[in-house]
């Protein structure tokens, strides 16, 4: 395993060992890896040559008031879970971009509801950010996990409107034993706070029941889904369209239930797949 | 030489032949061509396996009230050109983009002043094209005429940014005997407008002239310039410097001339280099 900081001799490497006709597969992360990180690496791990997978905590994601100078870091544990996983190389930038960067690219209509209306500026940052990341790396596959739901939508669109011949691979969310999604973001709970953190996944859990069961009334099910939540304070629950993230009346088709949450300082977000 | 109109077949094929170890040179273009596209697509020639000319108006590029349905298009004109350039593709898209294409792609500062003054939307529109079409063709070259100076140098920032693998390469503008700078536009002009036309790089030589005499002062050059512009109206003339494309207050360092002016309805630009 091979640790690279510098992107330009990064993309040198790849590209001569693409000209030989390796494949590549990428994982973009912002380190401080856990199960769900690896589960991403072992989905791309099985279908390229060269596996690549980037730490970068992208300062254009956060804004101002968010946790971009806490964010957790663990470089020694992270290399450990890339060597467990077989990945070739880990690409840990001092920093990524020119100091005079100047490009910035926004998917609209995708980037504008759920988590982007408290984060205005975060899926310009994301996609931003991948954008150079792809630009550097140039794979043939790149993993996203269904955790960050939207954000996988928006990379899709992404990828599709820009033609980039890359094909996006989408790996289920993963779920520590308690039933909340696997997260860095985790790491701030008090266990106080890890007990309201399970009522988000509970809730998601109950409501799929409930659907299962033949309840598809989205008013009776939003009703439900609040009385089980035990949160300090709800930021969105939707049920929408799983590929245009527009909010359906009723679930006749499926659907997904995506919910953001604050406990404490820290903002969780989980979803689950809703079938009739 | 081929005629492909569907860009996935195009990439397609580009793909195999660059896993065969083919080089590939791009010269994108809103057709109607002439010698200035002639001239770009001869620097591509020279160093490219497989050179792809697009043809496509870009409706994102133009706003409601220009010139999109009036741009002026000779499909049997266009295809001699390539073919005496031995131009190996021809792009020609019905329609580029998907019916729900989201994702848009700015340069900030290059793109504000200058025509994105006059033109705000107009940058991003050409990014957006461009970084498609990069993404069907994935060019090692691309060659853009020093003609659309301000349009270069986004460019330029665009592939630096988003790490685009690709060089970027710039032709000189190729003017007409009369000294108008080459432009499909140029088909709008009536005999009396063309003589208006000519002004501006009568213009622009006459105030390189003073410079190689040692005139380097912008108020004085300023006043000259537009004492000698016969326009209809003159929307810029900007002595910026030719990376940044910020003003300049006294010509010390090569420095570009840029004019955009109106004849008639149509806007025409030019520029030129200034070295004291």
């Amino acid at each position: 395993m091979k640790i690279y900081t510098d992107p330009y001799l990064l993309q040198d490497f790849l590209r001569t060992s693409k000209k030989a006709g390796k494949t590549i597969g990428f994982v973009p992360t912002m380190g401080f890896l856990h199960d769900g990180h690896a589960s991403l690496m072992a989905h791309a791990r099985a279908q390229c040559d060269i596996l690549v997978v980037s730490i970068y905590v992208n300062p254009l994601q956060f804004s101002p008031n968010e946790d971009l100078d806490s964010y957790p870091r663990n470089p020694q544990n992270d290399e450990q879970i890339c060597a467990q996983q077989s990945v070739d190389i880990i690409f840990r930038p001092e920093t990524l971009y020119d100091h005079n960067h100047a490009t910035f690219i926004r998917v609209e209509r995708l980037s504008t509801g759920l988590c982007g209306g408290s984060r205005p500026t975060h899926f310009e940052g994301v996609c931003t950010v991948v954008a150079r990341l792809f630009g550097f790396i140039q794979p043939d596959i790149a993993v996203f996990g269904e955790k960050d739901f939207q954000q996988l939508a928006i990379i899709r669109q992404l990828v599709r409107d820009l033609a980039m011949p890359i094909t996006i691979i989408a790996a289920p969310l993963i779920r520590d034993t308690d039933g909340v999604a696997l997260s860095s973001r985790n790491k701030y709970l008090s266990p106080e706070q890890r007990k309201k953190a399970q009522s988000i996944s509970r809730t998601l859990f109950h409501i799929q029941q409930e659907v299962n069961t033949g309840n598809t009334n989205i008013h009776t099910l939003r009703k439900l889904a609040r009385n089980q939540l035990q949160v300090d304070e709800l930021d969105y629950l939707d049920f929408v369209d799983p590929l245009q993230l527009t909010p359906v009346k009723d679930i006749v088709e499926p659907t997904q239930l995506l919910i953001a949450a604050w406990v404490g300082k820290t903002r969780l977000i989980d979803n689950i797949r809703l079938t009739p």
